[in-house]
């Protein structure tokens, strides 16, 4: 019997060590805002992107003449360039830039998934190029939700149900797991209107405290990307380029 | 102004830490099947149930006399006097005994809660008069779902789903987590017909494997018990008796 591909949900970045397997990909989600504002930025063009997990590590890229974003607790911290407001790298300026981004969760997701075989970028903003490429790979896939200060949220998870839910019943999959189960019925109860859906939600409040509800419908919107970035090395890149240096 | 309860969810149990509280009631899930178990016990009039992780620590009661449930895997441990199926403790004879229980999940569970405030055994058999008690108790509630060894499981989740559904909005409560958001929200599609949410899940299909169908059909069903077992130093009792001996 053929074996088949495994996927899997870490709900928290507590539970990646259960989830992790080897020939994967993971794919990291932190939907407001970090992965949201990432594919944002590469759909305006930028080279590549450095996720750091400190502000001290920011601090000697931004002294080197890169260009940082730094978010912490929903908010831009002032010595930097941006915070992570998605809206703040829809500028075709960035173009061919390098730009350097530490946030409280997502970029910390990133560097915990670093010794995964593939790492990839997922939020409702480039949802269907990367739920096509995913099936069209031969890996196990495993969801990475970054969560709020190691903590669950709603948003990634039901992210990671909707991905779940396009990959639909493929032969190619083992049977799902219970986490993957429990997002895709989250899922499903929040697809007619995610933006209600989350409105009790820890991080919905919280940003809508600062004033960040128009940030918020956009890390729902569907499609506004068609990047995928992918990790390479420590810098996140977009996918073809890693094909593009596979071939060479 | 007056400061509120808070409820969490533990969604599986390496998330416990995250979230105990002072001032709680630590509710331990394990639907299929050790609490439903317990609970059938404590139906059945057991005078104690005392809960023990390892196998080497029944036996060290059993050679004492004591009677012994055990199981492992999904399936009894021959040695002892029984597994974890509930019929097994549907059962007169157990009238004014003390049994010792040892199971994959749900005792470890029970013994991780240890130190906090009040720690209560919940199940869809005893689910209305523990929902009832909980909103009564002036306590912080979490709710720890034993899942399978350490991992998440859809039934305890649907469970502290139905708990927090039951107890609704509480203005003696803090905004709901989004850890309870998520259960409620699974619970809502689980609830009208639970056994048929879970036909994917993990467990549900361990025993059906295991030929325990039965058990499975009885562990979702509601309100089979009217007791609260509750944790007293080392050993499960009934909720009156603590009372009792609070009062004494």
């Amino acid at each position: 019997m053929e074996e088949k591909f495994k996927i899997d949900v870490a709900l928290c970045p507590v539970l990646y060590d259960q989830c992790k397997m080897d020939n994967s990909i993971v794919v990291v989600i932190d939907v407001l805002r970090a992965t949201s504002a990432i594919c944002t930025a590469f759909e305006s063009g930028v080279k590549e992107m450095i996720p750091v997990s400190t502000l001290d590590e920011a601090r000697v890229y931004h002294k080197q003449g890169y260009l940082v974003g730094a978010e912490r607790d929903g908010s831009p911290i002032e010595e930097f360039d941006f915070g992570n407001s998605p809206y703040s790298y829809k500028n075709p300026e960035l173009k061919g830039k390098s730009v350097v981004l530490t946030t409280t969760n997502g970029t910390k997701a990133i560097n915990m998934a670093k010794d995964a075989d593939v790492v990839a970028i997922g939020a409702f903003t480039n949802i269907s190029v990367l739920s096509e490429w995913l099936v069209n790979q031969d890996k196990n896939i495993v969801f990475l939700c970054a969560g709020w200060k190691g903590r669950f949220n709603l948003e990634d998870s039901i992210f990671a149900g909707a991905v779940i839910e396009r990959i639909g019943i493929n032969s190619k999959y083992d049977e799902l797991t219970d986490s993957c189960l429990a997002v895709k019925s989250l899922f499903i109860n929040a697809e007619k209107n995610p933006y209600n859906f989350l409105s009790s939600s820890s991080h919905r409040i919280r940003l809508h405290k600062l004033n960040l509800k128009k940030d918020v419908k956009y890390c729902l919107t569907y499609d506004q990307s068609t990047s995928i970035p992918i990790l390479k090395g420590d810098k996140l890149v977009k996918l073809e380029e890693v094909y593009e240096n596979m071939a060479s």
